[in-house]
C-alpha cells in the first residue's frame, strides 16, 4: 500500500504551508505561515522538524518576510529570529544566510527546495550497498521525507532499499521524549509498505542481541571535522550498543549537516528543551509537575562509534579526519546538482 | 521532608489490602483483594508490582484462599493461578511453594513479609560502602519500599544511604513503557526527601558522559548461578552503556532472587506484554491502534558486565561461577533472621 509521500513544507504563489506534525499520526493537516511569529513558533515547538526541512521552511520564511516587511531593520531582526529558533542543527543558519546572501530570495528558497530532494535521491543510491538482502534494520527518531522536505535520509534511503527490492523490515525506536520514531517513522513506513516494529527506545540492546539486527542507520543535526555527530537524544547510547554487538552503525545526512569549522563535537551544542516534554506525552502525565528534569534534546556520538556516513556524494568512511576535509572542497548542494 | 514509608501490601485479621500501584503518583488507594480473579488481576496488571511485594502478596493470596475455598481441588487450582500469574521473577513462585508446604498457611505468610523487611535493611547496610559522599547515581524502573513490601531493595539502599549521611543525588530512567521511574521512583525519592531529576531511557548515556555519574543500582528479578540477572527492559543496555564509560554497575537482590538450578540467563523466560503498552504513553496514543510492537518487559544482562551484587549477605562479586554457589549454601531468607 503505497501512498503519495507527505509534503513537510509547501510554497506556491507567496503561501507558505507546512504539515503539523505534531499532529500526526492523527491527522495530515497543512497549516498556513504568514508572521515570524508564526514561522518561528512552528519551528520551535517542532510542528516543522527534522534538520533539512527546518533549513527549507526557515528560507522560504525568510523569503516571505523580505516581501512582507518593509523595514530593512524589521526585516533583518525577523530573519536573524527565524535562523536561531533552533540552536543544533546547521542547515537552518545555511539556508537562511544563503537566502539572506541571495539577489532573489523566493528563487533561492525554491531552489534549496529542489536541491534538497534531488541530495535525498542520491544519499539513497549511494546507501543502497548497505543493505543486505532482508535486511533486519533499527532506525531512530524520523528522518523520513517529513523530516527532509524531500525523499528523506536515513528512512529514505530504508525505503529507497525496500523499493529497489531489498525486502527490508525495520524495528523502530519510540524516541522518547517527542516519539517521532512511534508517530511519524512508523507511519511513514506503513504508509510506504514496509514492515516496520514498534519498540521502546530501550528494548534496542535486547533486538540487537535477539531480533538478528543487520545495521542501524539514522540521521544527524550536525557533524564535525573528526565525524562526531550530534543527533537526537539516544543515538549515542545506540552507538555503544551497535559496537557492543558488532553491528555496523551508519548515519545519513547531507554535506550541508557538515559544519567544516568545528574540530570536534566537543563545541556542538545542545539543545536543552522544556521539562513537560519527559513530564508528559500529548497531555497525560506520567511524573509530578514540579519533578525536576534532564532533557537534552540531542547528544553527541564520537566519530570512531560510527561505521560510515552517508552523503550525497557517496559513502565517507574513516578516517574521517581525512574523508571529511575532503567533502569539503566539494560544492555544497545544489551548485553542482 | 520524610514521611512514612507506603506499604504495597497490608494483611490483617484476615483483610489482605493493596495499594495500587497504577494510580500512583496521583492517588495513594489502598484497594482490597478478595478471590483469586482479584488477586491474579493485582498481579497480571501491575497494580502490585516489584518481585518481592508479588511474592509477599501472592503468599498472603493464597493463605486467603486456603480459608475461603473448601474444595482441595479447587484451591489448588487457584493457588497455581497465582504462582503463575507473572512468569519471569523467581519469587512469586518460591513464596507461594513455601506457604503451601507450611501448616499455619497465614503465619507463613507474615513470616515471610517480616523476612523481606529485614532482608531488605540488611541489603541496605551491605550496600553502604558502594557509595561514596555526595555520590551521582543512575536507577531504573522502581525497587523502592512498594516494589518489596519492605524498605526497597535498590532504591531502599540508595535511601539507606543518604539517610546515613551520603547526600545522594539520583537520575532517574522514565523507565518506559509503564514509566515505573517517572510515576514511582521519583514519588518515593521525592517522598524520602532526596535529590532525584527524571530523565527520558535514551538519555541515560549522555548522562554517564557529563554529569558525573558514579554508579548505577538497579534490582533484579531473577539471577542465574553465573550472574545473568533478568530485570526490567532497559537494564542490560543501561550495564553495556556503564561498561564502556567505566562506571560500577550493582545490582541489589535478596537470596530469593536467584536461580541456583539455572546455570546461565539462556534459561530465563522473558515475558513479551501486549502491544498497548508500547502503543500509548499514560493513556495517550502516540502510534495507531495496529501497529505491530515488539514488548519484551525484561532483558537478561550477562554477568560479567555486572560488578557486583548487593544481598542480605553481603556483597557477591565476581567471578560468580563461584561467589553464587557460595550463597546457596547460606539458609534463604528468614530461616536465619
Amino acid at each position: 500500500m503505497q501512498s503519495a509521500a507527505l509534503e513537510a513544507v509547501r510554497y506556491s504563489g507567496g503561501v507558505l504551508e507546512y504539515l503539523d506534525q505534531r499532529l500526526l499520526p492523527q491527522q495530515e493537516r497543512m497549516v498556513r505561515a504568514r508572521t515570524v511569529d508564526e514561522i518561528e513558533t512552528a519551528i520551535k515547538t517542532l510542528a516543522v522538524r527534522g534538520a533539512p526541512a527546518i533549513g527549507v521552511f526557515g528560507a522560504y520564511g525568510v523569503a516571505l518576510l523580505r516581501d512582507a516587511l518593509t523595514s530593512d531593520n524589521e526585516f533583518n531582526a525577523a530573519a536573524q529570529r527565524v535562523r536561531n529558533a533552533r540552536p543544533t542543527a546547521v542547515n537552518l543558519a545555511w539556508a537562511v544566510d544563503r537566502v539572506l546572501a541571495s539577489h532573489d530570495m523566493v528563487a533561492e528558497a525554491e531552489t534549496i527546495h529542489r536541491e534538497q530532494q534531488t541530495i535525498d535521491l542520491r544519499m539513497a543510491e549511494a546507501a543502497l550497498e548497505l543493505f543486505p538482502m532482508n535486511a533486519r534494520i533499527i532506525t531512530h527518531c524520523n528522518t523520513g521525507p517529513i523530516a527532509t522536505a524531500g525523499g528523506g535520509s536515513a528512512l529514505g534511503a530504508i525505503i529507497a532499499a525496500d523499493r529497489a527490492g531489498k525486502r527490508v523490515s525495520v524495528y523502530v525506536n519510540e524516541t522518547r521524549p517527542l516519539l517521532q520514531g512511534a508517530r511519524l517513522t512508523i507511519y511513514e513506513l506503513h504508509r510506504a509498505g514496509i514492515e516496520a516494529t514498534l519498540m521502546v527506545d530501550s528494548a534496542a540492546a535486547i533486538a540487537m542481541q535477539r531480533q538478528k539486527i543487520d545495521l542501524i542507520i539514522l540521521g544527524a543535526d550536525r557533524i564535525a571535522r573528526n565525524g562526531d555527530t550530534a543527533n537526537k537524544i539516544g543515538t549515542y547510547g545506540l552507538a555503544i550498543l551497535a559496537a557492543h554487538h558488532g553491528i555496523p552503525f551508519y548515519v545519513a545526512a547531507p554535506r550541508s549537516t557538515f559544519d567544516f569549522h568545528m574540530n570536534s563535537g566537543a563545541g556542538i551544542p545542545i539543545e536543552e528543551r522544556h521539562a513537560t516534554e519527559v513530564r508528559e506525552f500529548a497531555g497525560a502525565a506520567s511524573a509530578g509537575e514540579k519533578t525536576p528534569v534532564y532533557n537534552p534534546a540531542f547528544d553527541v556520538t564520537p566519530g570512531h562509534l560510527i561505521t560510515a556516513i552517508v552523503t550525497e556524494y557517496g559513502i565517507v568512511r574513516p578516517p574521517y579526519g581525512e574523508s571529511i576535509p575532503a567533502l569539503a572542497d566539494r560544492p555544497n548542494a545544489g551548485v553542482l546538482l
